[in-house]
């Protein structure tokens, strides 16, 4: 199985809802620090798995959504807390569509698998990982 | 599947028998940086996969009981070479039982993997993966 | 001359007042990985600059007051931008106080020069340094 | 399962072959940072995966046939590209070889996964990861 | 003194002269993680060092003349090695006339000082610093 | 200014005398991670400031006196507590004789500065710097 990872970062504000998440009940903020892995069996003829300069453009275009912004306030979020695991699955649906919908090129079709994890801090990361239907 | 991932890390002392450890024979010592990755399905109604703040307080106490000592002297591990594939076994054991005593919460109840990685240098890391029964 | 550094980290909102910020004006957070060097020509009599869990303790105490919040309510920044350079020049106003009020033992109070560096991503950081009068 | 990881790290020079690489068809270089991650579902009396003194040694041997050279030069790499995820599937092959013929010793040859990750630059990395048979 | 620091990189080929040089002789590559430390003694009214955003430009605009290129066939190094060493004195010269012609605006003109730090791999970096005359 | 910077890692056993040190006070170990930064004003006609070649084995051969060894059985340590930062000034000691005695050659001769650093954890690090006379 081959895998290649780009990565990125985004600067949000949030808040989360409920006791046990004691301090960070407050509005406060983040780094997340995002690599998104893309897996597939081969490589195509040029060696490659996916297109390295569209995987970076797709992967900021999706992240271009959130960064420098109050996930509070997003419509998508109403409702649900935006964990680094939740707004992992979160990335990891809008990249699974790209590559289905052929912005990441042929090689982006090919992919099966895709994890994209997101560090908040040096002592602290999540990940989402699954297969493109 | 999602993972989440606390880090810490513990300064020891020990040394290794057999004459393929070389100079590591010795009496030496690391700084262990510990990565524990929690796995599971699902996150709970507050999106969360075990709640960060007990997966770091028990992986503490997990550590406490090796930081800042000589493993050499810890009867636990009377006979066994401590390499760092061991102690990252030593440690699965001991999260996987807070995982399955309600240590963690609920998160930790519904935790189906695990996976501790300990970094020995910049050069050199090693992890023990398993289910949770 | 010697330095001792120590690390912490604290995740903050924010906003910027100001064109030159573009979307940054926008209300969004960070993840300020936080390094404190504290200076000194000698050591002490047991080899130390300074006791490194005062330090850890002493940072951590100036840390608590900005963690998990939104900056832009906090009333010691009123009017101000809190640029990584300024949030790094605020930790170094307190650090230095704590280190010549005894705060950080005998060691801090002959520590002679303090840098504090803020990372705010993995592209991205800024620090104050200067003199402990 | 365990895993034993070593790392090195290789500077090579080449060029790619093809309208999709852009600019990066110029003959250009690169550090790759390279890591072996050996795993096999036991420890051997010694609790050792791997000896670690030979697989950085193996490592190495396979790495210097790379190291300071152009990669367009080798006739290895023929009409191949040397991306980033076919070099680590080169690495791979060598190294599982080395596994097999008992140059990593037994515990090599009781090693039933190898994955191989090169990073090309703090944003982008490829691996290549399969059995050893 | 305050300081800024901004961080991108380049992926390029050279080859050295002078038998000192070892296998370094031979065209190969190199990926350098280029850092450019900006120092000020005073932040502007918006809490600026320099503007962020202006800083990655003019980086990357200097960058951009060796990016994806072999160094041996540029014309500005023409019998000069280009080592780590002085391929940072050579960015420091492009963005130090960045700073006085201002290309990074007005906080650009107020830096006094600037460190170019390039790391060749994890082992070893290189870095020229000095004022801004 | 310029400088270089090579680096390596020792892993050693240690324990501190003192009531300072709290649980430090027992044999325990860590893993230095060493950086040591050689400074010039010039390099030299091969655009060289020391020959990293030689840069490495001297430090590695002032580093081999401690690998894998219990610094409290050191007849050099008799009585000094082996703290970070004393560990980084006999560091210094060492390779700021190399330098001048001719070990790091002719560049080595030119060096009018080196500092060591020593990273004991994620969170902790220190250093000595300080002229070649």
């Amino acid at each position: 199985m081959f895998s290649l990872t780009v990565c990125d970062h985004i600067m949000i504000a949030h808040s989360f809802q409920g006791a046990e998440f004691g301090p960070a009940q407050k509005l406060h903020g983040a780094t997340f620090v995002v690599e998104a892995e893309f897996r597939a069996a081969k490589l195509d003829h040029l060696q490659l798995l996916v297109d390295i300069g569209l995987a970076k453009v797709e992967l900021r275009r999706v992240l271009d959504a959130l960064d420098y912004s109050n996930l509070d306030d997003n419509p998508t979020f109403k409702g649900i807390n935006t964990t680094t695991e939740h707004v992992a699955f979160h990335i990891h649906g809008l990249l699974a569509a790209a590559c289905r919908n052929g912005s990441l090129g042929q090689g982006g079709r090919a992919v099966t698998g895709l994890k994209i994890l997101l560090r908040e801090s040096p002592n602290a990361w999540a990940a989402y990982e699954g297969p493109i239907a």
